[in-house]
């Protein structure tokens, strides 16, 4: 199997939501074809690739015919279960790698790892059962976010530990599984860094994006982030050691805390690692020479990476739900750029799409 | 049929070439699905969508399923024949219509659409036969150009009247067909404005591109065009004329040329028109707010029309037939963006991707 897949070869990608679709489109202005494996039929990324297969994750027939049928593989988010990532890494390159994976998919295992990387995160202690609990708040403190270790996103699988909160409560919430405490961290901002790395290792850098939550899900990405020159070329440099330290290839992003001036000690904390594409990376489809989609299928083909240089500052809000209804006003601002991910129904919470605009020079 | 097609909804698409594909992938970004239908089997079209079909143009049954299968209807290229057009656009809305179609498929009628329009082109006239064409010389003159009426494209179906050019062999070159003699124009320059028309007749153009043909295919792009301010508005408002009078919906292309300034008499002629996106529009894919591919799916789809503010500087490169084996190379350069078709064959001649650049400000 050759290194790099030129123009005409096929990218498997795990996965048939909208990453997957941008990933896919992105693959296509390469001349490079997608071939999406998801269990759901009406996967959005299905629409815009003539190759998929529906079938689960545990299919190793499938998963096998998947994998001979293209040139190298990924994925589009990263609870595909590991031992799927692990069987079809061995009959095709899957980039990034299964190690990688294993860590980000762990939270205790990807805070071991950012620390002996020589990042700093926030304290946090392992809560393997509900007797570890008591032990781990009294060592972490109060108030506390106690995690699930794995397949947690947008909130779920979460409870705050704060000073009244009964802990077989909280332990309940969690759905009573190995997790982690985390201690409370009064952030004045969170920001991320989107940043891919070659198959030679080479790595390329978005500048720092600023994020905004609601509902512990992502509403507003600005970039750059209003960051201190020092600290946002920390941020970069934390991304840097730590696409090193995985030896990764392609996208990874990297969420972080800023920490006010005021603080002693490290302002900048790693929060967590995601090994794709990012929804704090979407402002590069309309704001960078390379939009993050293409950066993370170059890395996967083996090419060269692309210019993160930014057509200036760039907002990025999501479409979240009903939100989608507002469409054609949208489409009718100027300056606005509009992506929609082809889901049917708006349901509360669904990221239907999003918007970008390139913000006046301040 | 509502006029405007929503989210969700299906654009049909006559052609699978690289036209077809960009607007497929520019429609995706909208949540709009398209239908490809093409008489070649392995046409780069089919790569980006799941629904196509493979049908001669003459197909009734098979056009008037793809036709029931979608909400509008466009093309890619101005040789589907009329006949098509104009069945496909009794079953859903054809944008642009069968009668701007057929204008611009005919080389004679175009230029007397145009003449009407009030706009100027080189002098001209019809040759019907090839008894026409002795007199048709007498009155335009040497040097001049022999043109089939229909169906000619990148320089085919002409032949090049000199002094010496003995008629009837330029009558066999170009297969003894119904014809037009253009006057010779020493042109200085070769541009084109890209434009498009909403449903509800608003017009945006993207700034005037100066072209540079090699061996009749268009080699480079550069925009804006180096024109003296008076001349380039003048060549919007031949734009916005055009559009006007068709009655246009979607993007329509104007090639025009530029006679040098000690010209007496008008400076900016019309050669030619096409009714769909152009070649010489690709570098609004990295180089302006809205591509020229979104900008026609929001026209087709009834939507508004996007910003075309220009990012900067802008040229475009085609890569034609065996330019492609440098794609290597290309992707490496930084602030290159490389568009590739998935064409398997780099036949001579043959379009199979193009780059852009954003230039540095002069």
């Amino acid at each position: 199997m050759a290194e790099i897949v030129p123009p005409g070869g096929i990218i498997g990608i795990l996965g048939g939501g909208q990453l997957g679709r941008m990933l896919a489109l992105a693959a296509a202005r390469l001349g490079l074809e997608c071939h999406i494996y998801c269990p759901e039929a009406d996967s959005p990324a299905f629409q815009v690739t003539r190759r998929h297969t529906v079938a689960p994750y545990e299919d190793r027939e499938a998963l096998r015919r998947f994998a001979e049928s293209v040139d190298a593989i990924t994925l589009e988010f990263e609870s595909i279960p590991f031992e799927t990532a692990d069987f079809v890494s061995r009959i095709r390159p899957l980039r990034p790698s299964p190690k990688a994976l294993a860590i980000t998919q762990d939270r205790l295992l990807e805070k071991d790892f950012c620390t002996e990387a020589g990042c700093r995160t926030a304290p946090y202690a392992s809560v393997a059962s509900a007797g570890d609990l008591a032990g781990a708040v009294a060592r972490i403190g109060r108030p506390a976010i106690l995690k699930t270790r794995r397949f947690g996103y947008d909130g779920k699988g979460q409870a705050r530990i704060d000073f009244g909160t009964d802990l077989q409560g909280a332990w309940n919430v969690i759905g009573g599984q190995p997790a982690i405490l985390e201690g409370f961290v009064p952030f004045e901002r969170e920001v991320s860094v989107v940043a891919a790395r070659a198959l030679d290792g080479t790595v390329a850098a978005y500048d720092v994006t600023e994020n905004e939550h609601r509902h512990h899900i992502l509403h507003r990405s600005v970039a750059p982030a209003a960051l201190e020159p020092a600290l946002a070329e920390e941020a970069l440099a934390t991304a840097r050691r730590l696409l090193a330290a995985l030896d990764y290839v392609g996208v990874l992003a990297i969420e972080m805390f800023v920490l006010p001036e005021k603080t002693r000690g490290p302002r900048l904390l790693v929060n967590e690692l995601a090994p794709r594409v990012h929804n704090s990376g979407h402002w590069t489809l309309d704001g960078a020479a390379t939009s993050q989609f293409e950066q993370h299928v170059r890395a996967v083909a083996g090419w060269p990476l692309g210019a993160t240089t930014r057509h200036g500052p760039v907002e990025m809000i999501n479409l979240i739900g009903a939100d989608i209804e507002a469409w054609l006003k949208l489409a009718a601002e100027p300056g606005t750029a509009l992506h929609l991910y082809g889901k049917a129904e708006p349901r509360p919470g669904r990221k239907m799409g999003h918007l970008t605009r390139l913000l006046k020079q301040s």
